[in-house]
């Protein structure tokens, strides 16, 4: 049986591929009990988990709720905006404060690069990076290598698209590190302003054209555009953008038959991909939200194992393990 | 057995007279549960319902939490308000969304009327209507159902006396769809301004005179005046509104002497009703809040036993369900 | 068996040395769970805690959250602020609204001091008062008392230091109360224009030098300067305050050297308190947000024993009563 050892899931980057392997597996068993009517198993029950979301979020943040609470743990939530003064000791007072609470698993975003992994040195409960800056989303990431091989039966040998602002997005570092691990070959394609070159000495493709990238795409995952964040300091238009990077039916007629199309929602519609193809057949983005609940599942469950004194080894939850 | 077969709860107007004595009768079982010591059935336990409330409440919200919170049900609640700007299409992504979670029951509240209805044709899972615009606001419409019901033996051939801005309340709509389903006499009372006469072409008495219309009534129903929402425009002064329309001790003496009264809260004092008679011996407020809850257990309880495949028969919960 | 019979927990001034004791021992017999992995024993199962917190509050909302989570009752949370207008009734009214949802025990802060004193005496449920204005926060007064008897083995007898804000902290004013019962000497100690003389009356010691006071101190509790409250018209500056009445390494030399350093939280470090003084090894200002949930969870379950037409006594919960 392999084990999980790790106290905390910071980033992709760390991680080796035996454990992604474990923690996509981990998510296949989990999600198969979302899919009953009675979506609880008790394998969390008397835990603590904090969700500490000094970043607003609603998606990201209910996907960890509805895991936490389908563990059958109890939940602490914590919202607002982190201080402006001395950021880093201030979050790091309020994470000792929530351990000393007890909790098991604190969960936190942050819009700064690092802070989770700060955290995670400062206390003895497992920290789970929920989206940390421009720097990683690790249980996004995770989604998507799930769906895929999900959709696609394996992620090596295939071949990865990812378009957009590869340069500011979290999503786009986490899908990088966990696709090559595991043996995809990944291409990034955007406007110049927002895919860095250096991407390419870290093993990436990079393309300006997706007219050129798209062809041999056996999975594209679209990023969202961030219009909160300014970004048109680095497009010319979201017109161009679109008519560049956004996917409608006539681009996808250049493409694989059975590319699927990804995006970490919500979309933009008619900005990243047309209404067309956001809904349409090739489309698995409701099946990432569906997917991220059993991924953050499987991310409490095993990180919650690791500390206590307990053993790393975590059995998969058994039928009789289920509530009924 | 009855069998309710409906996936959604979207207005009174719908309902058959079975469907409407079902939900109250449905709504008697869980009352006796909720005044036990341990107020709490497995009923929903390892279900989840999300609260949509995108438009501010605090009563109704923490009605429906609680009622889900005592079936065992799990929890995702959602505020904020919807987008201005494509906000058919957005609210639908956002149920599509949270479908996706597998969610079993969306309880949406939404200032627009036919959202609700909209977002029901567009997902899978059960919505419960939590008040839509001015359409209607089911659940409260049941609430004054079962009380009266509870309090005057019967509803058919009871006297029932709306009073107040009929024009813009969606209680007044579901109460009287549901009042003239089961078989009452509705007499909808306010300014000439607020009380449409379209009205009487469906079988409601329209009076302008409260002093005309209140001796008849077994049972009146004081509606919220809201001073939030620019009122004042149909009317010419609230002292004048309350001098006509309110309901005092000195109006009461008119009035039969069993006539109950009633509100769906918050009441304005000193409006729509003196303290004396918010407080009195005939008023039933309190009454209604309490069986605000166990309407909505009997609302999610039986909407959620439609899909899944599973069969619409939905037994009543026996003592040996009861959690000890 | 010792019983307790009171409904609500509003401050420790009412509260007898017998109460109080009770109070505590609940609190260690809880504590115990807490430090478990599965921290959860059904005490409270199928009951309703509302919290209710007119006034902004992070940490103590968290922490009667989580102890009625582990208790396993179901909660309710109120938040934003009272009416500005007809504030007493408008806070009873909502009150009573509450607790016609069948609430067990109604959790209540606010700014103004007396609240829930007066919620107490209109509402049959249990009232339990979370901080009142200058008035008393007994919780976390009880926190203080249980984690000095679990440091220093006992209460009487102990020199015990205030210094601070003393005319304006509800903490300060809990803390006095319940020590003064338990028999400790309590010195009160801060800037004349913050410590009432008063309070000699009432058996404290005042000193307003901090150099004379702290070598006698078997314990020392820092109160929070309220920095958002305009304490500086009280203080010629901060700075000011923090050479006098903040608390260092070098002023720690001065003192016992089994001195333990105390804090209701957050603390303003390098004001109140030096960063290697509320880090170091005399500070216990975690244990104390540790005690915290299991103070919460006594108190919540001794007063919800006392109602419902149950009798008072309440059995110590048993191994066997854990969930596993």
């Amino acid at each position: 049986m392999k084990k999980w050892t790790r106290k905390d899931l910071l980033g992709l980057e760390d991680l080796t591929r035996e454990e992604l392997l474990l923690l996509i597996d981990q998510a296949a068993a989990f999600k198969e009990i979302s899919l009953r009517p009675i979506k609880k198993v008790p394998a969390l029950r008397g835990r603590t988990v904090a969700l500490c979301f000094l970043e607003p979020s609603t998606r990201t943040r209910a996907s960890f709720e509805l895991a936490a609470k389908r563990l059958s743990a109890d939940i602490l939530s914590f919202q607002g905006s982190s201080s402006s003064l001395v950021k880093g000791e201030t979050v790091l007072d309020t994470a000792r404060n929530i351990e000393a609470m007890r909790v098991d698993v604190l969960v936190i975003r942050d819009n700064t690069s690092g802070v989770p992994a700060m955290v995670a040195r400062g206390v003895g409960c497992s920290v789970v990076n929920a989206g940390d800056g421009s720097h990683e989303h690790p249980t996004q990431g995770l989604v998507d290598l799930f769906t895929i091989r999900e959709k696609k039966g394996r992620i090596e040998g295939l071949n990865v698209l990812i378009v957009g602002d590869i340069l500011h997005s979290r999503v786009a570092r986490s899908d990088f590190w966990g696709l090559v691990k595991l043996g995809a070959r990944v291409t990034l394609c955007g406007p110049p302003t927002l895919v860095p070159p250096v991407m390419e000495t870290l093993g990436a493709k990079v393309s300006y054209r997706l007219e050129e990238a798209l062809p041999e795409a056996d999975v594209v995952i679209a990023l969202r555009l961030q219009l909160e964040r300014q970004q048109e300091r680095y497009i010319p238009s979201f017109r161009e953008y679109t008519k560049l990077y956004g996917i409608d039916l006539e681009k996808l007629k250049t493409a694989k038959p059975d590319l699927i199309v990804m995006h970490p929602g919500p979309v933009n519609r008619g900005v990243e991909l047309s209404p067309e193809v956001a809904d349409g057949p090739q489309s698995v983005i409701l099946e990432q939200v569906t997917n991220g609940i059993a991924v953050r599942m499987a991310a409490l469950y095993l990180v919650s194992g690791t500390h206590h004194g307990q053993t790393a080894e975590v059995p998969e939850p058994s039928p009789e393990g289920v509530e009924t």
